[in-house]
């Protein structure tokens, strides 16, 4: 198939490009380096060294005789995407092209224009361009599970049937997100359900639970293929910051009680999600929608278990609780289903000690390029 | 009080300057004249000559001895904006200032984009400055019954309890909109439901319903006062839009089979349910909504009203079924609550026939101005 992977040089992206491209799909990388431009605007830097992405790319065609074609094209600039799909014609189209930093929407007006603007905006342009040059592709679009926010009820896949007065009506499942890129997902999610209807396009929405890993079948091959892992206030996510944490004898900063509970998955898959979303497209007019993650923890839940694996290690791991920087529910029903990526066929692959080990061999590798100064979270969520 | 009035020369904005400022108000009017260049751009204009907002609000003074001040700044020129209440410090916040055509954005990507980025960065734009600079003032919202679509089950105000496998909780009513206008309006609700919450701003969301009618107590004093009346396409509701049919002799054109029913009110009753959410403002961090009509019609209703109206002037109305150039269902369930706004006092003003001669004769009045090219839909929402 041909694929085009929007936001094909983050964390989730440059890995789904090498899976797919061993699979011997034919594909194509956009990106215009939003996510390095933040980087340097906040300080932050991926724990493990990486090549730029052309050398990447180049590495990859080296080891593997596999060609992925780059194109480094901002998803906003309209003329330059529209170009992309007219001349490549996407069988499908994984969108991950988005600013994907709750905590960096929330740290001032700038921010969060930048972030809906970007996210909805871009993702209005490709709906057009599609709609104008590959009505039948199928568009993959990465959604969260932070759309749902943590109701009292159990959390369906996408759609809920609600019976009122009598009476009943099948509705997209209401949303509580909590920051501004969460709510960028929740107004993209309502667009693509509305041009799905009107124009008949094909999309899969991906409710993706929190990721973390370093490595995939294709990224450990070689460290010139790593994907950037981060660790930060802005950029990491909360597993992969606490091993970061544990490793270099920072107690594992707990936000509030610890209480939250959300929806986590290994990269390798995020990988296996996606190819499995690709595989089964929606059909046309149908906005699918799965809820992709595999196990849900506490947040109490994960620091136990990074510091016992850490422990192992003998880095004799501390936890410290600290105020919650976020408003959120600390304590809450969480009851998310996420049957439908199953049933396609996904092997998960679960949290074990195994993996956990793994991915604590490879930050005490890169240990010395750790910053410490920007792991404490310093954005709040709440008015000044 | 002191209020400000973002998108106070529109067609609802200016007649609510003058109610406001005739109630004794402090009244500061913004606007940044984007409908007067999508009007020039689209070649249409209002039925009724109005002259310019600052000459309307000279002869105001001149009629009333009231002062009502100007500002022409767009809310998306965050640092003008942020200026305006700095100075002024409103204890209230009329917010029209948006792109108020469903037609308009689904013309093509540039009015979709145009129409979002305005209206939704617009509101965001406004929420920053309004925690900086006056947290304790009451965003009064326009939103639309639009947001909601037309559910199989009845219409709460705003919000709904949700049992789901014996739990329950509350939700805001889940929406279905059916444009990329209707869609900047969920968005927008769901921007302020999460200020309200994490910033403790006070909100008040007003989901209107369409709005007809020509004169208010105060534009009635005067045809320097006039307010801009559409019958077009991209501007003209239908209601007003069948009663310049009617005077023109043109058959009154239904989209589809005319079963779409809607709520619908009175441009008098629209100042007098801004000014009533004005007078009960919500508590800090509470977003109130209310469904502001107060009737519901089906377009086919609508037209046997204003055919037997037109009759009684001898204008032998005709009623000619079109294809729908919309996507919208044509037969469809629709009971939306309305009344938290009668509670507080709202005096409805039906549409009698009494009222629809009076919007008659104003037509007859203006009839020459009529461009009977503007009329007829063009803009379709499939996909070619």
């Amino acid at each position: 198939m041909k694929i085009i992977i929007l936001g094909g040089d983050g964390y989730l992206g440059w890995p789904t490009a090498l899976h797919l491209s061993n699979k011997g799909h034919k594909v194509l990388v956009v990106d215009n380096f939003i996510k390095k431009k933040i980087e340097l605007e906040e300080g932050v830097e991926p724990l493990i060294p990486q090549l730029t992405i052309s050398q990447r790319i180049k590495y990859w065609k080296l080891l593997k005789k596999k060609k992925i074609e780059l194109s480094i094209t901002d998803v906003c600039d309209f003329k330059s995407l529209d170009r992309i799909l007219k001349r490549f014609k996407p069988n499908a189209i994984v969108h991950y092209a988005e600013q994907p930093s709750a905590p960096f929407s929330m740290k001032n007006r700038h921010n969060a224009i930048l972030t809906q603007s970007n996210n909805v905006l871009g993702t209005l342009n490709l709906l057009f361009s599609m709609k104008a040059n590959c009505p039948n592709a199928h568009l993959i679009k990465l959604g969260t599970m932070g759309e749902y926010g943590t109701p009292n009820i159990e959390i369906e896949e996408g759609y809920l049937d609600i019976k009122h007065k009598g009476r009943k009506d099948t509705f997209l499942f209401p949303k509580n997100p909590g920051s501004f890129y969460h709510l960028s997902k929740v107004h993209d999610s309502n667009n693509i359900f509305f041009v799905c209807k009107i124009w008949k396009i094909r999309a899969t929405d991906l409710n993706q639970g929190i990721v973390y890993g370093i490595h995939t079948e294709e990224t450990k091959l070689s460290e010139n293929l790593s994907t950037s892992f981060h660790y930060d206030e802005i950029f990491g996510t909360v597993l992969n910051r606490f091993v970061v944490q544990a490793v270099n004898k920072i107690p594992l900063t707990i936000y509030g009680t610890g209480g939250q509970t959300r929806g986590y998955l290994n990269i390798k898959d995020t990988l296996n999600c996606v190819e499995l979303a690709i595989l089964n497209p929606a059909k046309k007019g149908e906005l699918r929608i799965y809820n992709q993650f595999t196990e849900y923890f506490s947040v109490n839940e994960i620091a136990k278990k990074v510091q016992r694996v850490g422990n192992k290690f003998g880095l004799d791991v501390k936890i410290k609780k600290i105020k919650n920087p976020r408003i959120e529910k600390d304590k809450h029903y969480y009851k998310p289903k996420h049957t439908k990526l199953l049933k396609l066929g996904l092997k998960p692959t679960y949290l074990t000690d195994e993996v956990l080990i793994e991915i604590f061999k490879e930050v005490m590798k890169n240990k010395k390029n750790t910053n410490k100064n920007k792991i404490f979270p310093h954005i709040k969520w709440k008015a000044r």
